[in-house]
């Protein structure tokens, strides 16, 4: 491979003749070989990264920090990465030391050598363009950084919000169609009181709705960031004025509503955003978890277990098993919800582990943001088209169990009080009668109120 | 001890002849000998008790369920516990199965029984006030333990960002008398650019006030109840339009606005809010722990750190090394921020545990969810008292070490460019010399334009 | 109350006259106002801290160290806290800053005036008995914290292990009563493959059997000591040979086979000891949820769940349901599960917070430490006594299950080949048919080859 | 692409022409979208599960249960993947539902498929090799997934192993060059007590020299495996005697020396190994974590921080400050334990997700341990090679800041008493003079009395 030579404050560095990242880029490839997942598997954040890199050069050049030529050259090689090109050029790993200085140096280096390219110039010679002087102009990684990975999380949360959508949407239909099967409502495992399918998909549907609301409210969090508080916030070598506007442009190039934050200083090392957000991920993941749960147990059988609904079967469930299908894809979403979890522990040691004016943690916070954010992505698409969209109930079953449970029982209370219900309760258990029986036999209802008392406990419902 | 004699659906018990609570309550002391914490170390849990049983009998009264008498006793009853007598009643362990069931039951005898008394009649015959006839009339545990847990965080919440604020005018009253003090600003615990050491103990502030807004926004959340939902959310066994006037009463009882849940299926065994707040809590605990982290490094020393703060003395600090002062106030607060975080993990398992129509771990979230709130609030009010208030900024040494230290290279990129700049500290460090004393003998500025630079570092802080 | 004046380094405070404690101890109760659980709460660690302070004065008095005169005072008054007398003086809060200085200073205290007593001396004198020169003489809080937390746990671990032993036999007990009763084997909440209820519980008792293993395995690790450390590992101030003649003598008062550490500087900040038994009891915790959740669903129903077994009813089920009957005490014990998992995250999140020469933040891992062990005894012989010995298997609709279920298609396979033996489940599962009924109709097998068959596959169980 | 057709119990499915895997692999490959690390990206597992195929053949073979040709032609595609080709014909996510089968089914495919091929017979025809009847024979998913994991973890084990080894070999060598280097010994971030840098970096090769210890114990306890349990541990549809043939055969194969579990129902669904095995992952990240912190304080600075040590540098340090260098690798190796610690969380609550006779969560846990193994592995290396190797100590600072401290004081003690002492320390410090020159001119001691005590104070050391 043919190279050419590049040199920075440590020494020189071959970097591969044709690349657009250069030696900063080539030390931090060697020096954090730890996940093999590198920047460009998150195209968010390397759009989110030369959004930001255009905003700081539009604001730089009306603020007179940068002369126009130079700008167009930056802005257009800004673009091109906006629009998913050169993204294979950022090959830093996701976790890295140095609090995303690699990260931003990356996309100093790649834009730079882009903008020199469209200049008509050579690759690595930074005189005309230079990433530190021209591309970085009036920022540090300490904005830069924090703004773009606000960025990605904010374009990621718009698909992961609209695939939600799309699971409740299931999960209501499901509802609609199962509405007037009735069932034993179950609580701690134990059959409880009377209720529908439809009404228990329903209240799938109703949590997932809540969780969007919660999703849309914190994304305005998100939109706070400290571009234009440079150096640990102190706002130096920027122009004056400069942070209104490079925030002002980077609105208006991502089409997100942002804002300046209050306190510079604070916002430079501040993960609570990241931390509130990763805690929202991992209520999601709860919640669709518990969804999950749910839905193997009333799949449970097809004999010995509930029985209730059927899973679509999409894979033989077994090697040695003939004829067995297993709940395969909640099984796969509550690993998710576990990693999604896991996750989140540690986002919150990095979060706790900054120091001073910074928190050098950053980049495991990112990395673990973004990939919660995919696999929850991905898992509640396989949930829907895999599973939910093809989920039958077993009416009969159903209302078998329904009939022969002790359920009704509660229904009974308003008109003979706690005490002879649990009597009448008991002794349905013990006999292995039903309440119907038992009640109408005892002469405490006439077998007519005793339907009506069934009728009125789906009133509410 | 002298006992009277009770029965339920299991069998007969003695109970304490003068206790208030009844057989359901003794067998919870039996079952669930776990912590050794009771319900009466909470007495914001008892008070929301009582509020949600007071607002039920309203109710109930007000849509013909209960005849006033007995409403006119139990209401008497539930403002004695309102008003903090009676807590000694609630012995049951804060950590039990049945999904708070036992809490119910310990509410409703004690209410029997209270009112029983003040209407002249025995304790533990419940012929004319009945524990679930009358008492929980129109409730289910499902609604009533979900809706108290959520009234007592927001009392709760309501101390907690009293004592939150109090905390920040603390550290705001320090970042005025240290605004003039020049230091160091530290990222990844290097020396990077200059700031104040009153900049520093405003950005403290600052990370509060934000934390005191999201508390604030997510009390919202918390204002959802699920009262009237009874049995897992169908309403069972209500008067028709119980849920609001309920619901209605409850908020002018407790002074909170509280809203129905629109889904009371999925509300009662919905525990997101609860994750999330829990959520809040441990990012208020990474941000105080972060604080506390600062401060010990500030203060660390006292010759061989860095030592820019000293900490007040409140205890000598070793058994072995005379003389020795440590930083034990911040210590004890970041690990109660450990607490608060692994009190978080259990909050998160248990509500990941939540099967078909209920939680039946609410029990352990509810404890932690309080336990964490009162160490919280604890810990906030030592550190303000026994540290922050007391804290001196020493300004001989940050004024020495900001003298002695590379930090101002990076205030000369704008005039020198970044390659310069860099030579400039290297050769500084290496040479052991000033930034200042380099650049003037090498020409590069003269010592008045050297000056100049440094004081437009400080313009944007 | 009456007072006595102490002085110390900071300054000079009251403490009650007759108390045991000094002047530090009441600056550690001022300061650390944060859990309300003082270390009285823990009988084993006072005992602990007792049993190093008589192991030092006896080392000390050994190597010349400390006039035999003092050594009986102090040792009489180890003596009485090891035989549980006074520990009420042990009076400051679990959670502490200053790595357990206050709490190796609050047993100085307790022990230097209980010896002065014993010497017909006043109390708050210390200028014969003095509690750094003479209870502490060659020990630091470095060593003698750690040294007593090890001890503590050790002490609690017997119990913890005698306790999971009477669980295991419980459920071996249970195994041996169910052992011919056959049922349905599951896999993902989908029927599987034929066993029986015996073996069932069987799997649960292996699995406690190992974790008892396992216990015993990692008390060996805690049994390594760096007593004899004193400051940072270093020895300083301690006699020639005293850390091998501590730690014999500690050996033999305490009972523990103990070893001094390797390297004491290593010894005086490593947590992975405690970290790794934390990590133990969170292993324990697991199994111990996992059987309590297998509890849960095995005796869910009653009528329209699995059914198979029906624990004990130890309380009314419910508030609104009368004759429900819930699974608290699994339920109880799966909520300490999450706890333990929680006050584990904790702990590791205080044991990477070392720095240096020590860890500052070891008080909360021996509070979470001990606690979890507290919590998991209780739960338990909870589960023990409360439940499993009261399990009863239901033969009849295990049985039942057993032969309408799809299991036996398993056992064909060797007789069929895989994708037959498939063909016959799914034809049986569509038809509403017994695998024997679709078997012998298609003239497969004779109806004594496949009763043949059957038998065989409970041969290796 | 080119296909062939194949069929299960559930369809048929399009399979490439030219795969070695076939229908349930698709089928997978299909359902499994969640992270896009496939199987193949860890060599070890791939390698485990062949290596436990191969075991199985041959005890099949022994036992009669197989005919020898079909051995031979499945032994060699075995081996074939075994040394290391064909690993892309692994394409099922590591994250997928059903426990494992989709990886044993990938597993049995490709070796049926390779065996055919090498057999002279076409792919995706099973008439002469099946998946199921033959390369899974005497097997289940239950058996061979988790005697699979194990293996691999055993073989990264090795290699994490070397690592660690060789990391504590470079802190020794270090602690060897600066063994004769005094300095103030640190705790609570306080100036402690006397010390060397030398003694510094030797406890930090002390405490992974006991990591190591720990992580061969508990290699012990990976060895045990479930194989021969086949569905449920029950032994379903093996020939007698199987499980030891098949474990002897596996240890031949494998060089580990791997033993039968005691109770196989048991071991089917245990977690516990695993558990422990990631709870002494975290252990080690925790403790280099630990060490890294430690690597940052000592370098802080340069000149307003502790700056004992110097860190080499590996990289610019800052797209903004010129001149700045940062510690980057100790900052990403606390990052990776960060992950592992969150990871270790993820396992965790897999773990306690079992239920019944299966943990149907097994896939998430062996994912998260391999890369916890892998990550872990990765950080060690380049903390070995890119900072531990190249750091030097700053002696001249570290004497300095030795000299000037109060650290002497507390060898004082056993001369002048803890008291005396602490007035000693009080006044050096307010006066802004040293221990000796306050000790000396009170006349305490002789200036070589003082020098003496030093001395001895460096003794145990």
């Amino acid at each position: 491979m043919n190279t050419r030579l590049e040199q920075d404050s440590i020494g020189t560095k071959e970097v591969p003749e044709t690349a657009y990242y250069g030696i900063h880029t080539v030390r931090a490839v060697e020096n954090f070989p730890i996940t093999g997942v590198s920047l460009s598997h998150f195209p968010d954040l390397v759009r989110a990264l030369a959004m930001v890199k255009l905003a700081a050069a539009r604001a730089n050049t009306e603020l007179g920090a940068l002369d126009a030529e130079r700008a167009k050259w930056i802005g257009s090689a800004c673009r091109d990465l906006i629009a998913g090109k050169k993204h294979d050029a950022f090959v830093v790993d996701m976790i890295q030391g140095g609090a995303g200085t690699s990260t931003n140096m990356n996309a100093n280096e790649v834009i730079a050598n882009l903008a020199a390219e469209k200049a008509g110039r050579p690759l690595g010679g930074y005189d005309y363009i230079h990433p530190n002087d021209h591309v970085n102009r009036s920022q540090s990684t300490n904005d830069v950084y924090p703004t773009a990975i606000r960025l990605a999380v904010l374009f990621k949360c718009h698909r992961l919000i609209e695939e939600q959508r799309l699971l409740l949407a299931a999960f209501s239909a499901k509802a609609e169609a199962f509405s007037d099967i009735r069932k034993v409502g179950r609580t701690q495992l134990q059959d409880a009181v009377p209720m529908t399918v439809g009404r228990e998909f329903a209240s799938f549907a109703a949590a997932l709705t809540e969780e969007i609301t919660r999703l849309e409210d914190l994304s305005k969090v998100l939109r706070v960031v400290n571009l234009g508080g440079t150096a640990i916030g102190t706002g130096i070598n920027t122009p004056a004025g400069y942070a209104e506007v490079a925030v002002r442009h980077l609105s208006a190039i991502s089409g997100q509503d942002l804002r300046c934050a209050r306190d510079l200083v604070d916002a430079s090392s501040n993960m609570g955003a990241l931390v509130s957000f990763s805690g929202l991920l991992r209520r999601v993941a709860i919640k669709i978890s518990k969804i999950c749960n749910d839905l193997r147990l009333l799949n449970s059988g097809p004999r010995a277990g509930i029985g209730e609904i059927v899973l679509p079967a999409v894979q033989a469930g077994s090697s040695i098993m003939p004829g067995k299908v297993n709940p395969v894809i909640p099984e796969v979403v509550s690993q998710v919800a576990y990693q999604v979890i896991g996750n989140d522990v540690t986002i919150t040691m990095a979060a706790e582990a900054g120091q001073l004016q910074l928190n050098a943690m950053e980049p495991v916070i990112a990395y673990n943001l973004l990939e919660s954010m995919r696999m929850l992505e991905n898992a509640m698409k396989t949930l829907r088209v895999r599973c939910v969209d093809g989920i039958q109930a077993d009416r009969e079953r159903c209302e078998d169990l329904f009939a022969s449970s002790l359920v009704l029982a509660t229904a009974l209370v308003p008109e003979l009080g706690y005490e002879t219900s649990a009597k009448v309760a008991k002794e349905a258990q013990a006999s292995h009668r039903s309440i119907k029986s038992v009640v109408v036999e005892a002469g405490l209802m006439t077998s007519a109120a005793f339907q009506d008392t069934i009728e009125k406990s789906f009133e509410h419902l």
